[in-house]
């Protein structure tokens, strides 16, 4: 099987040109000028379009058990919906139960992923400590390829790691060559203001974002940073949705700290006034940890892209329909955490970022694809149009426009965030492995084509 | 008994002038030129010299039951010491052991300070929490005068507040118009730090500022007043010793929060060099926490008290003998933490603040004593020469000097941490609730002298 | 002429208390309760009221000579005006024409004000540099009670100080014991956008703030504040109108530097929207400089009172008549700049600050009378309830309103910023150098009862 | 000519390989394991080696005229220099005097450097301003393939630009895609404490840093960010030595502004003792401008590279002997302002940043060569280790050492304030334009090798 895209204006992180690409047996073999292929290579034209990387969302969770349901996108549908949006790379989430072997946990994600329509690599959460997990941490990085690990500093009583397990688990990484990551909010400040605002009979979808204040945000990431200085390991803050967090980022960058931010599509452009949609359906809809942010949030976040001190977009992609919503309907702290979005998010990302000028073509493949792959140390396999790299592509169309509607996205949801939003620049083609899975607005995908990514632990060359 | 100080130059925070004060039945009744008293007042000339509010210490232990041992120093001999300093004021703690009932402690700790030779007052440590807690903060405001309390974030294993302990009982002080305070480290950090230095043999004094980096302080500062922020809650940190708590303080208050730091005498003049002296005794004295810091933030410290983000001075007075010290010959993390410095603090803040230019001396006297007294709501009792005011006076000699050494010095305990530094600028008298205590180098306190100091909520006039 | 104020509560800075205040011949003579006092004195009733020293407005322009025209309120009606909003003492402006002598133009200004019905005393600006500039400023300091200097940054082509002028002035301020003040725009970045926008066609008063951008100010803020610390002075910012010179101001304060900032009532509460209003006239009213800004700085200006990194609240009271801002129809830099407000100062801060819970009642006498009459050196004989001050006293109603109005307002100009705005607290009764002039809305004001306020130079006591 | 460079790890800005490198006529024309190359090809053996870009200087002064003398180092001495130390391309400044025509000067310029051994470009100064300015600096962007012009703040009664000069300078940058950049401090304190320090009797070199304090050069960079922002135009600040620069770099940066820092080799390791040193000539010889900094600075600029807020390392090069520096013998502002190091850059970069940890070998070519080459719009064909970059490549023994002196160097200049440092990490060999230059400590270079390298205008794909 091979392929060649003809015609193209080739963006990656560091520059842009024009050149053919030709693909072979799923990878990059041959870049330049008028390329001279075989007759029976598949011809894709690229005429007044940009060829990029194929895009990697670091945070997905398909088919997630979480809060007494099981989020909707499985490892094929989410996988697939992905493609259709340009998407080729997915990094999915382990989260052992507490007192659960981490190796156990990890093998059942890997068997439920092996369906998946595209690449896919795995995060492995520590929600517990003891011997046991050290040791288990350890043959994760040796023998099964993961290179990070995840800790949620909110949910109390469920998976909230204490400050003793951060302390111990970042300590471990750094032993192992790994890189922790956080879900930052303060668990216990987060328990108290429900508490509080139930009591008070606040108990619809607009207690949801004030029982998380962007400060109780701001506190947990600042304090990951600074345990993870004392612990001398880098450290990546996942879903950063506001000020406080990403100047807790910005702080310890500008002292020189290894420390990286990832945000998601969602919060760069939806704010918190869904929230008090007078639809629950709505309003319930948009429930997510952290909650959508009042706009100069979204301001700020725009401009942790353009400084350099967020790295990555993802989506964080967890998938619930309102049936399950539903499950807090008297109780807003019941209902399902999670929104969708891992088909949106590069023509979201295009259009806000590119469209607007806030971000030049070369960022938009940094923070889509590249950035993640060198944090995840992926690269150049992934995230670069280069010889020898896996061929994982997106052909852009800047003039291309869709709207966005749950009625026609691929993901297996009922709702999109997105809703209505037309977007100018999309994906004609997407290009997995060297297979062509999307042209022209139609999927061609296959369960189980995507592979497991293994990632390699941080060491000295 | 009345007292008349002539000739003098009164220093307020707000303003100075030249008048006469005064005193009768331990009261200052009148300030003013010439003024025209019974022929049996007391005398004291005060040509040449400043007349200024007593000093306040909002932070002493005095005779505290502390890792195994108990501070020499007990509320005679160390408010009898900071008498002979110009310190007429002392807030001590009240620790209750967790599980221990607040109001035995509190009880317990009022009969101690009976003998006190100067008035005194005291904050409440909250240590555990359960319903009763919360109910005794509440009689402890009400019935017994105390408006702050105080929460450790270090000293895991023993007294460490935990952050469901803080929300809690941030929550309550906000509820009882009270001031929650905290001792800013985190615990946990220290605890693991501590753990590995030990294993790596480093067993020597040494390894104390090792185990308690600035960060450590940073962060507990910065999620001390995150919290506070979000419980709606004034707050105060104790014994700020580096940039990081500083400019966590620095930050809140820039964005308007009320937050309030206190550093010490010591923080202020003496760096971590200590540590690595090569004699056990010599450094093991300077083990307190946190620890002295490394010049860059002795510079900090004196800016942010310039800037008007720190607010008063005070010494931590918790005096431990050599072989006190001792019990941790083998391992720093068993010396029991503690300096002495009550009888100190004034001479060393006029020496290196007035002298250099560093203060005005109506600073001085603002962080000496006076917003001491109107962040714990005794002022004007305290903290101010005006008319009503207790008769707790300092009269200063700006030409006179005195080097300090444990030899000559009235505190008991056989160290002094500014052994050898010569002051210029000392007291001549000190008057104690219109007593003449201290006179040209000669004490004349009396056991009992001192009253409790009733502080009452934060309230709306 | 004595008069007693009894039943009220005293409201200071530093303290709240209850108690009667009596005067006599102009000065404040005893405080406290239930004061014996002759029985001609005037009687006011302050019962359920506020006693607190009157406003010091640091910031005013009466019939200012400027753009071609001149201030409506001259030195009688607007401080007549300023007394019948509790405003007992303004510091106006000396502007000397680039070449004019400092000493004739300052007479010319002692001169007009001769008829004010309140205190007042004068800044005097450096348009200029010569060495008989030089020799007037130290005549001024030494002879003429003036103890700041006023730098304009921004008015290319008229009054602008260049950094040469900055630099040897700031230095000249700091032999002499005087405090430089600036108002703070890069002149050059005014006129470039300035020209730039008439030559788009640009020219309503929608341009204005087009042409004079937060940063424009923040640059300058910063320039001034930098020079300062490098020519060892203290610096004072008048009319902080943005977050940009407000970070400016704190970042120099939280390295120590002694730096003050003035905001002013009208950027504290109205937003630049104004500028897009449909009436040239409504518009060309807002036209001042600093511009409205939009909402975010307003709220910033709220957290750098409650932060402390501002200290005085100002109104820049410059009126001008429909009929004189009409000279700018055609072209928005033509139209003359300035604003009222001297009579609603009070108010408003009380109204927005107070009853909101920004502010305490003892913040709010800082920030409209004490902090001025400390920065400018007449403390305690302005900005004090205490015996010995100047009778200038306001008597505060805070359940009183009043709805702001052009119509009824005593201010000499057709237009008023606040127009509509109903405050909640309000004067029943100003009190100037002891004589009742402003009484339950009825104004006895007299031409030439207000005195010239000497102002000494900052020495060492 | 060909050649083949075997064995060696390639170290680009984005990723670390082990590869052969091929080059002909000048150009990499493959890269890859075991290449297959002419039997023709001159063979460097890399085992052990790294193969990186070659180092580009981007600000240098060659046989500049200045301040009544001519630098020593000429565009081939020089370029030579650079090459034994790895460095393939140099961009210089063009600096006409006031009133000069910019395309006369720059033809000058162009003429004194068709001697250089190795590639050369050229930034040119702004030091005036007229339409003709204007004019031609149309033409360089347009015809002379200038895409960088330089404004020194700096330099009183010379050549400093006044804010008009940037305001209208930085406009037409943004309209011609142009970049301006600046040597930021503040001319006019510079000028007055010069003048207060040698009537004070100061002369010596010691007088050289108390006349640049850091906030001076933190005032223009500050003010320099903010012209750019408001001209709508990125920014690039030379030689940021100290916090204060580099921390208005940061918040611009952080704000999202396109904001770029230089720092030279000299300023991150020399501090300034060395203008106490008692010898005049050893003191002089490191007078340049800005001043080398307390530690405290060059701890802050290691930061300010790890965080991303320093893109570049230059050497400001511009030698004169100690015959030249005897010009201001008795006053410190007549000494030839400038100091080597063109040839000790790499070395001095790779032992102190990447041998210490502070950074990634990725690190240091990203600011010894790739951030250069992106900034100046000449990436990849210089900055890049990629097939059909240009053949300026540098072969690195991280075990060799050499002890840097002027006795060995190459460099035409008495002295090296570098002196007596062993570096462990040197080039073995450099390859420019794929010519090799420098094999094992013999240097084989040619007049007139170099090329002039055109920079085009930064525009849209
Ligand atoms: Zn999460
Ligand atoms: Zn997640
Ligand atoms: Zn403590
Ligand atoms: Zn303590
Ligand atoms: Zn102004
Ligand atoms: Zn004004
Ligand atoms: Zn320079
Ligand atoms: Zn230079």
């Amino acid at each position: 099987m091979s392929t060649i895209i003809r015609n193209g204006t080739v963006v990656n992180a560091d520059q842009t040109f024009r050149a053919d690409i030709y693909c072979e047996n799923g990878k990059i073999v041959a870049i330049g000028p008028d390329l001279d292929v075989p007759s029976s290579a598949e011809i894709i034209d690229a005429s007044g379009q940009y060829v990029m990387p194929g895009g990697i969302d670091p945070h997905t969770h398909m088919q997630l058990p979480f809060m007494g349901t099981v989020a909707t996108d499985d490892f094929f549908t989410g996988t697939a919906a992905g493609l259709a949006g340009g998407n080729t790379t997915i990094i999915d989430f382990v989260i052992p139960a507490p007192q659960e072997s981490l190796l156990d946990a990890y093998k059942k994600w890997r068997e439920w992923a092996e369906k998946s329509a595209a690449d896919y690599s795995f995060h492995v959460a520590i929600t517990w400590w003891d011997d046991s997990v050290a040791a288990d941490m350890e043959t994760l990085v040796k023998e099964y390829g993961v290179n990070s690990f995840k800790h949620f500093m909110a949910y109390k009583n469920a998976i909230m790691a204490d400050d003793e397990t951060l302390v111990k688990s970042f300590r471990r990484c750094m032993e192992l060559g790994a890189m922790p990551t956080v879900h930052a909010e303060n668990g216990e400040l987060v328990f108290q203001l429900q508490q509080e605002l139930l009591s008070k009979g606040i108990t619809g979808p607009e207690g949801h974002p004030l029982s998380r204040p962007p400060i109780v945000e701001g506190e947990a990431a600042n304090r990951a940073i600074q345990i993870a200085q004392v612990m001398d390991v880098p450290i990546y803050i996942v879903h950063v949705s506001c000020k406080e967090s990403l100047e807790a980022i910005t702080r310890a960058r500008n002292e020189g700290q290894r420390v990286y931010g990832e945000c998601l599509a969602g919060h760069l452009v939806i704010d918190d006034s869904v929230y008090r949609n007078e639809s629950f359906e709505f309003a319930a809809a948009h429930v997510m940890s952290p909650p959508f942010r009042s706009s100069e949030h979204q301001s700020a976040l725009w401009k942790g892209i353009q400084g350099g001190n967020l790295h990555t977009t993802a989506t964080d992609h967890c998938a619930f329909c309102a049936d399950q919503k539903a499950a807090g309907k008297d109780d807003f702290s019941k209902i399902p955490n999670g929104t969708a979005g891992v088909e949106d998010r590069m023509a979201v990302l295009w259009d806000e970022g590119v469209n607007s000028g806030k971000l030049t073509m070369n960022e938009f493949v940094s923070v889509t694809s590249t950035n993640a792959a060198k944090i995840f140390n992926i690269y150049p396999q992934k995230g670069s149009i280069s010889v020898g790299a896996d061929a994982d592509i997106v052909v852009w169309d800047p003039e291309g426009t869709r709207t966005i509607s749950a009625k026609t996205h691929h993901q297996n949801v009922d709702f999109n965030i997105f809703e209505g939003k037309t977007v100018k620049g999309i994906p004609t083609h997407t290009i997995s492995r060297g297979k062509t899975v999307w042209a022209n607005g139609q999927l061609n995908v296959e369960q189980g084509a995507g592979r497991y990514i293994n990632r390699p632990a941080f060491n000295p060359v």
